[in-house]
């Protein structure tokens, strides 16, 4: 079944993307993605989104080798988002934080509180090359 | 802290909201948000979102009273996305579904199995008026 890629940003068109750990629930990172990194997604079972700053299909985990192996798929109501629940080698994040939301808003909107226990990797290793 | 409302749709300048369930960890939602409704919804402590398809500040469950409490306010990395883990009133999709993301995408990304059980009411008389 196809995505409704009905978010144009720029000339681009573009569904969201969530990625869920599949034993846990942690959501990890959200993303856009295309028609293109879609079919890939689904055809290797590892996550590809769309980057919207370098303008390009962007396998997960191709540089780091933090691929996200995609348990199931499910899409929303209106068919302009997909949700994989994967299985997160190493870390979601280039921080070296095991999700991207590992920063919490606390009451008043105006400070932080950082979850140090999500750190898995050291980001200068792994982006070394 | 802000949010970077770095997505622009339109004339819009915008981030994305993701709303999980605060104890089961079940993602219910995705959708975008601007300034004033992250702002709305980090005063109130009740989800609002910014609907692209109405062009309008959106109280999630104003119609409905399938509002979304929020108990805690992640944000990601690049701070350009937030996660709202909510106590969910009803349901969060308004074709009766607990979550939006009733509809898994079966092995060859042809085939739908949909989540039946994620029915909870009947959207025939939550939005009769």
């Amino acid at each position: 079944m196809e995505l409704n890629f009905r978010h144009k940003i720029g000339d681009k068109e573009l569904a969201t993307a969530i990625a869920q750990d599949y034993e846990t629930g942690e959501v990890l990172m959200v993303a856009f993605i295309n028609k293109e990194a879609y079919e890939k997604s689904v055809k290797t079972r590892k996550a590809h989104y769309y980057s919207t700053s370098r303008d390009e299909v962007w396998f997960k985990g191709e540089i780091s080798g933090h691929i996200q192996k995609i348990h199931e798929i499910h899409i929303d109501c209106d068919r302009d988002a997909v949700l994989f629940k994967v299985e997160q080698i190493g870390g979601a994040c280039h921080t070296g934080h095991y999700s991207c939301f590992y920063t919490e808003i606390t009451d008043d909107g105006e400070n932080i509180k950082e979850n140090k226990n999500n750190i898995v990797f050291n980001p200068d290793i792994v982006y070394k090359e």
